[in-house]
């Protein structure tokens, strides 16, 4: 199957603010406000069909989302998309020279998926994220 | 039924190239480029599960993908979200003093489908669009 539109990640400076426009102008609840400190952001998700609003709020001034903003302002910071086979989609990307930030997969989130960014360069300014979800609770590397 | 992430679309300045590149990263193959000149565009499409990217080339310097590749680059341009009925989403919008760029919903394609754009500045830098798909044929607005 071919890659599906998972989320589109937004870099907010208030949450709380943001959150609550999105919802009314999606007419949907946001979940609730996670912390992830690894990534240096609180976020909230929207769900919007099959592919969902991820709002993030930097916890620090150090961390990407808090460079983007510094730098861009508010705005879309990244779009994710699920695939099957992150490993043969990213040997696709390497074989046709395709600027990539990881080179190996890397996994996230305990374990349930793996990620790898795509270089804005190489996708006319847009931040990438290909995300292999896997089985609930299998490891994989 | 809350909104439904409908598409992204991506201002470029050359569609053959990034339909090319977002093919190899998507795995998938493009629709074929419209003209679509009352917008002052090209365009492409690529499926990406039930949402999918807009590949936005302008056909001048004139249009307002134009003026947004020189003022911001290559990008995402907008977010638009179908919903089920447009003309209450756009009266809780007002209702709510959020600043719309349409008081009215456009009927758009031949009357397939009304829109209304909300602005940039009131979500969050994110030009956001609404459409309502009417059944086929049918025109209203």
């Amino acid at each position: 199957m071919t890659a599906r539109l998972h989320h589109v990640g937004i870099a907010v400076r208030d949450l709380e603010q943001a959150r609550a426009r999105w919802e009314l102008a999606l007419g949907a609840a946001a979940g609730p406000v996670e912390q992830v400190p690894e990534e240096g952001v609180r976020i909230a998700f929207i769900e919007a069909g099959q592919s969902r609003i991820e709002l993030l709020e930097p916890l620090d001034e150090h961390g990407p989302v808090a460079r983007f903003l510094a730098r861009r302002g508010e705005g879309v910071h990244h779009l994710a998309f699920a695939v099957d086979d992150l490993a043969a989609a990213l040997e696709r990307l390497k074989a046709a020279g395709v600027q990539v930030l990881d080179e190996q997969p890397r996994v996230r989130g305990n374990g349930d998926r793996s990620i790898v960014f795509i270089h804005p360069r190489a996708m006319g300014g847009v931040l990438t994220e290909l995300v292999e979800y896997h089985r609930q609770g299998a490891r994989e590397g």
